[in-house]
């Protein structure tokens, strides 16, 4: 099986590989998360929530795929597969059960500025390292803090 | 918090309870099992069968909001998140980098004759439970069912 | 003029008809008792209730016609005069004048408990009776208990 | 609960929402007997009428819910609720069980001219008291006597 | 070459594969008929017809991919040949030459009949035998019985 | 440079002139206030009054554009210059900085009030002078009255 | 043959039934000679106008159709045929062969001033006869007032 | 004033030219008759006539562009004024009022055989002097003998 | 009832009849061949095969209406029944059971260009008899051609 | 009432921010001076300035409600009142009454080179405080200047 | 590698081949000669110009795809590289560097006037040979000389 | 004629200049070559690779028309003619007549990594001159490598 020919040289491609599998579990457990959230929630604000959190999870499905066939068009494997986002997640998890309206908005201000500050440490480390990957990072953390804004607006 | 009073007695709840979380943890793994093979496929096929996965993906992404909305509509609270369907997915898993496209195709194969047995089984047992769930779970076997020949037939 | 030749035997049709009929009344009302609600309502939710009850009444009115004409093709004259729903609807009914937001999430979730309840009854008088007209009730009731899980879940 | 302050004086308030509630009165009751043609219709040319019926179910609709919203919007509750249309309406009304094509187009040329002569006075009656709910009355006058020109040709 | 391996065992398979067959068959032969007189239609209401048939057509042909993929799907292979069709059709066949409106409104009435007593008896054959095959059968069914009223109420 | 000849006579021409230039500093000023609340909102309803700003917006640019080429088209000149808008606009302003909801929702329900009162008088200043202004400025009035008791509602 | 019976007195049937059969043949030419214009137009603004005359016959074919509709509604006759249209049409004609841009642009202008000012008097007419009429014709005339603004502007 | 230069010789230009213009004409008072019949009709089949007079009149009028751009293409000034065609057109012209629905469909089938009559002449005059022109005619020809058929169907 | 009036003599007649009569023919046939290796096909190139014959079966769809249509606008009655079509076709026919992807490939370009060679005799032959017809056939033979070239570039 | 948390530093929020609230400004004036120019337009390229205008509009509203909420996103409170709008900016204002087509193509490529020339610095100076912001002001940019080309091209 | 088997004989394969990349040739240069007009252009009618050379890139890449489809359809291999296209053509070449509107307009009528004199050769030539590509050169052709009467009209 | 005045130095101008007329030869190659694999394509996975060609076709298509506009938006001309493609372009060439499929996938690959090296060359240089073209540059690339690894994968 051929390895795709990467256009960066090695270190390079290891700083944006880790760059974009990072984003890549960042963006499936997002994804997760804004689920299990819009399928428990309870609430006077229910409604709005409740389809709010599907524009969460539009936003991280479109992420994912794209920082996933960047890893592979630079010759990176991504690894989205359940067992690892389980282990590799460092987002805050869900209870299990019902889930209250406002506690699922601080919930998702808080899980929003987590991805956000690697996302900006991201954005660093590819300055150099790739610009091409870098554009595509900032492009899904300008929706990112968009989304942070709009939950924190509502706490 | 108000738990959702079920139309469904204790008995029947469980038994629809068990065979929609059942099913959720089936599909969000596929979903995620999909976009892994359609991420790092090889092959003279790779094409095809890179639109075809995101077919798959779009298929268990609606089945997984179809019952888990159901779970959650009958009184019981589902699981989705990251650590849940890691722990009690029973697909089997694919390797981490490049995948060939015929190898995919044996396994897609595979995974879905699996799910599909269990859907089977759920089918079965909701029948006095839950003629609701039971039609929700025969909706998404047929599809189920017809990717499995689509699959099978270029194996 | 002709009647409609019915392709079932006349205790089937009785039964099928009698399942049919009463879900058109119900529908009937549910569609008029959620307009209503739509133009008297006040409070801080109201823009999401407001919007929240159209889909109601959409799904009200697309039930309508659809147990109706199935009852005139299986051979059964549907009644849907404003008299006949008047007389005959049990389901509990709105006061005139302006209705508070969180009183109608009440009765929303309450009306469509009773015309869930009503359904069932009647997916399991069908279920040898007429099993294309049970299909179709089901069909229905999968949509009556999603709107009862998401009112329900704002009380 | 606040009452909707309106931008009209008590006298000029009396008039338009007489004429708005009637029009609702008027415009609910006419779906409700299309839906009831619509259904059980026959004759040789059922499928135009039958489909030309849900022309005038859809002007009814919008119609009732354009002068219910602009009654609230001018400080006066609509009520639209079954008992209320049943026991108001002045409208002819149509036996249960199958209904000729003829006899329909019949019977809806003369409920729409009833309609239509109510409609005529509530515009010249509004005329001073509130010309933005008489231009809406104008607007579906316009509609209802396009549509009784097309049946009364068909007669 | 290889067969496509059935979720269902031998003599389910036998039953369910027997009666989605046969709906191919029905549902080809009902599209040609539909279509010869749509072709050779005459008659004071020549544009309804005309265009009512080609509902049936549809209908005809989205059933016939749908039963001839669930034959596949499930194991069994499908035949929906020109010669298979011509010689097991049981349907009242047309005459050659122009066809007279109301004459095409009751060989269509009588057609529908025919192919929904098949149904029927297959609704209650798949029962046990496949469930998913038997709401194929079923959704086919209310589509076929509604178009039965339809033509039969303008005879 | 040529002057469009109008239709109206001179006195004609001034009052409808007169309604229109203040029609046209209402509606901008009010799309630019809509927009800043649009922007800097806060609060638990923020999703739903951020949306419902947009509306305003939306409503306040199309019935600008109307009513500006309205005035062109009868031979005056609209002016719609930020300077002229913010000298000659009596809307109450909004503070700088963040705004909570429930004072949004407040000071819409007021600024509404105050354009719908101006509207209400060059309804009835324009019915002599000219009907086609006159029509235009009642359909505005007619959406800024809809979305008073929107906003009024849920005060 | 039926007559359809007029919601209006002779009087007044006779008063809108005049404005809208003139109407109707003053849009019948003005489509007539924006098409003549459309086809044999020259000159460095081809383009532009060529396409602006398209939106002229738009205009002019879809308020025939209102105007031919209303009339036959309250019970008139319109007449839209060749010769009728000849005959009576008071718009200034156009030569035969090319026409060039500037002299097209000012031929517009000065059809559209004629049109405009029969429309005028025709609104205050209608005013008592028939305020449905006169709606339709307000509405009709302040598309051709937009349009003539434009065409004037470019003189 | 630039004549347009065209691609054809003096005697092909006459003869292309000549189908082309009495191609206009023969379209444009196919639409303004089509028109009278469609607002003028009575009868039992009124809706199904009216809607189908209307597919002519799309016919036609898109025809007229097509022809008449053709002209002028060639580098002849085609004549589609009021007075040109009242002059020159050879259709059987309809009578004022009202219209019976069977004459209308005797009508049109007589018209379309007139002007198909022509159109077969042009076909074959054209076939040498400018196919390009010929290819235009036959594809209106072949729409125009559709519709022959379809009116003369319901004879 | 009325036989519809040809546009040609008999002669002409003839000729067009039996190439429009042939052509349905084949077009049918290629369309149930072309859906019977749609449901059975098996190989590596299942799916890109499996869609490529869908836009035969349209392409052949499309085509037998226009054949037909034509067929009976000039007064011949097309048949398009099983029986009829199973009895004159000559394409070369499938065998039932599961069809390799590459022996369908060379089946597809086989019984195209058996299509194609009649379809040029059929073009030849209504060059003087019916240009009308003749276009149509070139715009078939057209698409027929393409989809051979697609099918003889992948043996 | 809370503030939005910045993932910024207080240094590089003051840069980004006052970069964001001047762009706000050029942006709400640009929007207002084209919207001025389009209403009072004359001169023989009318039609076409007067629609590219509204291109300006589109893209200079769009550009507002990006840069305001990209401001409020990272904590700084957009200012787009319309006193502040008046007070702020620094664009050549348009005179009042007429304005003649080659004075606005000068006016606007004026105007566009302004707001360019402090795009450009804004870039430079986000570069290092905020690369999702100054991503951001890129794109606008990006627009501004292909506009400012086409009005040049113009001149 | 197979050739693909053409429907012509060779000598008819021979002329249909020669005017196939004849016009290939044709329409690639025009297509790219028009987007170097497009980009480098200036003038006053810079806008109409820019837009209408963009419906002439439409026009002739859709018609190079519809030739050189037909060239392998037939069995001659089409030639559309840049130095074949370099080499072969004999369109009148545009200067680099800007381009006056008028000069562009004058040089399109002029380049397409070229090219529409090879089409009615190759129309010619292709009579006997291969009627299916004379008729895709003729509906080319029409085309072509639309835009040249169009581009003509504004010299 | 006037030359577009640039926002650039002259130093920035010359590069990105470069940058651009260098991407834009590259893009207009890329979419002759790939048009010309489209056409003269054979083998297994022609309908495949067919289809994926005409994805780069779109690709290069809009790149050059954004490269070529950004180009002359900032003061230099862009030059795409025939002659200049063939004289400048360093992208290997396909050999005349049929291309095996998996020939023309490796010749993608290599000359989508050729280009692919050019534009990271010019990222890098446009990075202090423009950064809105670097802006331009990055996002092409990210398509570019994109197609590049869907390409590499079917090798």
């Amino acid at each position: 099986m051929v390895a795709v020919k990467s256009p960066l040289n090695d270190e390079a491609l290891k700083i944006a590989g880790d760059a974009l599998q990072g984003s890549l579990v960042d963006l499936i457990d997002l994804s997760l998360l804004a689920k299990q959230a819009h399928w428990n929630l309870t609430g006077r604000n229910f409604k709005v929530v409740h389809e709010h959190l599907d524009e969460i999870v539009a936003l991280a499905r479109s992420g994912q795929d794209d920082v996933a066939e960047r890893a592979v068009a630079i010759g990176v494997n991504p690894d989205g597969r359940a067992r690892t986002v389980a282990d590799r997640t460092s987002l805050s998890q869900l209870e299990a059960g019902y889930l209250a309206d406002d506690k699922v908005v601080a919930a998702l201000t808080e899980v929003l500025a987590q991805i956000i500050a690697r996302f900006r440490e991201r954005i660093t480390a590819t300055d150099e390292a790739d610009p091409v990957s870098q554009d595509l990072l900032i492009s899904i953390a300008a929706q990112l803090e968009k989304q942070h804004w709009m939950f924190q607006a509502q706490v």
